[in-house]
């Protein structure tokens, strides 16, 4: 029976446990999952579509495991502030902007942006989470996201006491779909009390879903929670039973060795944001003492408005060498743990290291092909060292997600970016009015 | 009479001394200079060409003050090693490759990459740098370059004798030439001994040229100068007679206070090359420490073995953003240091702050314009900060190096890239020999 789509004569970087990598390499794809990968002489080509592509790379699409897509409405607008003091700016201009409709407009900017740039998941915390739904169902994206919690009034304008039924309803909206990877998202320790932190989990457990929130960003926040709770943040979390394989922290900055210990023990993710721990002088994450404890750790661009783009290869190529540095040693983080983070940690993270992460046969369509007609890109003698320290968003020239091609020829498929960009600008004086 | 050209209604960061930017902006170019420049209203359209620009930023080309341009060859071929094992690999394949003809496709090869990312400027320190001035005028470009001085055989053949008249030659060669600045480039106070790095200050004085090193850039490095000559590096080349004006350090990622007030008082400028200092664990300059120093900083991006690629914008946004993080200071550099640091501080460290840097009346029309129709480019609250932190060298779409068109549309003009590409790749094959 022929396949949907057979991608032949690429180069494959299949970001497999192996590290597989397929000279002259060919997948075929069928209902959106991959039925066969191997050299290309190996898979057939009967299929309703072939895609020749001799000189390109072949991998799965980049997994970003913490992001804030719909505030890209306020990239560049809050500068050279720590984080404390501009997000209560940031705060200000999103109560003054924030609805549905903005919303959904914010997230459709900051996943157009990702998926053009090779992002195929994406796990985002923000207000009204339906709409960051919305907007990847508009792209053709997978998202991972869920109910905040806070327990001031939110952005979105709902109080602490509705937020239960908010994650309630969002999973009654999207359990089982399988673009949508459901969970609870409290924003953080120290704006969300031991309560609203245990109901927030009680909902996702109710449903097997996942739990992300913000952890030891700053040094400024351990000091606030173990003067409230006489706990450093992760002890904290642990001592109110929040740690487990489907808990995802970000950020991470400020860790000490026992908690490392216990982020490992408990089977805890790190999403590590290298470029936005740099620009809002949170600090360098231990990152190398991290993976020597056999932490999961994961990549995230954070929110465009500390970072002030969503590069995940501007984020992969910092958490390959930002910890060489910081160890004084070389090796601290190799090429191969580098790639894992993009790639199957995350996949493994969103507890969908079964079906995303790496292109292996059964798995999901989410795969991403590079040109190599660069100057940056001759000569190559690894492809996976191409891959994590000399590729850069502009080489992803298609995207497919679950076998349905969403960017083609560096252009998304189902949006039209120009008229997105000219709706974001028209609302870029009101939202600069918003803070003056 | 006539201008030569008119770029109009861009927006223009012209990088000068007061930050100014001009919202709809024109530029009028005649004889390679800036004739006018100021809002579009008030600059005349009456030009052999006038390029209308709507919706895209015109700025000074980037000026890149540290490269290896040739070690393009060797990208990706020794990964994960630090600085000292690594070069002694490096070294082992430039021995076993570089002549004469591969500098020079080398050298067209980094320079193509910078030219295309919008870099109009690169000091490089290279085997047969008559070659990289070659490369350079092959596209178009500004190098500032001249001949290397090394103790022991050099990867060109030559011994150490010979290298005051190799210096000597290229300064005959090319001293008046407005695309070339001149200068002499020993490789460091670790591999030239006081003798030869007085030779090659003498050699570079008697012309009134550039002198550029390497200097503190591992811990590694401090030691064995320290064993060697009972002084830190700085305070070595001090000793010695080497700073003023016209050095230029690349890297000085090891430095004590007393050094860093040094470099100030000499008015030497550092070339900051984070990306190297990153992937290499050479560690983190002390950057805001030189700023508020009054150190000139620069940056360069180093060669395409330790980064692996050569992206000023990258590089460009680790210098304005690591030392953030180091010093958990928000504002340690802010928007408009991190934007001089690439431009017009960079033309000061070349000795053409009078004719280079910023966009300003007399001075060479080096511009660069940049696309804002990208998913990153919205909204744009303020044009600089959009250029330090969100642009990327995919948006540079049109370059002019002294008002020569050198790059449309993304491609250069002179020059066939995939001709380029196709001659590298066909060479790989003995590169990765050469260490095999």
């Amino acid at each position: 029976m022929p396949s949907d789509l057979v991608v032949t004569r690429a180069t494959i970087v299949t970001a497999d446990a192996r590290d597989s990598v397929i000279p002259e390499g060919a997948v075929a794809v069928t209902g959106g999952r991959i039925t066969a990968i191997g050299p290309a002489a190996e898979i057939g080509r009967d299929a309703a579509r072939v895609i020749e592509a001799p000189g390109m790379i072949l991998m799965p699409g980049l997994i970003n495991t913490h992001c804030h897509a719909a505030d890209s409405l306020f990239r560049g607008l809050v500068e050279d502030l720590p984080l404390e003091p501009w997000l209560q700016t940031v705060w200000k201009a999103e109560r003054a902007i924030l609805d549905r409709a903005t919303c959904r407009l914010g997230a459709r900017l900051g996943l157009a942006e990702l998926l053009l740039g090779g992002v195929t998941t994406v796990m985002d915390m923000f207000w009204h989470p339906q709409e960051t739904v919305g907007a990847a169902k508009d792209l053709g994206m997978r998202v991972s996201t869920g109910g905040i919690f806070f327990d001031f009034p939110g952005m979105d304008g709902h109080i602490a006491e509705r937020r239960v039924a908010d994650a309630e309803a969002f999973f009654s909206e999207f359990a089982g779909d399988p673009m949508v990877l459901c969970g609870t998202f409290p924003h953080g320790a120290y704006t969300v009390g031991p309560e609203n932190l245990a109901a927030a989990r009680a909902v996702t457990d109710r449903h097997g879903g996942l739990f992300c929130t913000h952890a030891a960003e700053t040094r400024a926040e351990v000091a606030d929670i173990e003067t409230r709770y006489g706990r450093r943040v992760i002890r904290h979390l642990e001592h109110l039973g929040l740690l487990d394989e489907r808990t995802v922290l970000a950020h991470c900055v400020w860790l000490d060795d026992e908690e490392i210990e216990i982020l490992a023990r408990r089977r805890v993710t790190v999403a590590h944001n290298p470029m936005s721990n740099l620009k809002l002088a949170s600090g360098f994450a231990r990152i190398a003492d991290m993976l020597a404890a056999g932490v999961r750790v994961t990549v995230g661009t954070d929110g465009a408005i500390s970072g002030n783009d969503l590069d995940m290869w501007m984020a992969l190529r910092m958490a390959a060498t930002l910890p060489k540095a910081a160890t004084l040693r070389a090796d601290a983080v190799t090429t191969a743990q580098a790639l894992r983070m993009v790639t199957r940690a995350g996949a493994e993270a969103l507890g969908a290291g079964d079906r995303l992460g790496s292109l292996e046969p059964g798995k999901q369509a989410d795969m991403i092909l590079l040109s190599t007609d660069r100057a940056h890109a001759a000569p190559i003698f690894d492809p996976m060292t191409h891959v994590v320290y000399s590729a850069a968003k502009s080489d992803v020239r298609h995207v497919f997600v679950a076998g349905e091609q969403v960017v083609r020829d560096g252009e998304l498929v189902r949006l039209d970016l120009g008229a997105l960009l000219a709706e974001v600008r028209a609302l870029a004086p009101r939202i600069a009015a918003s803070i003056a």
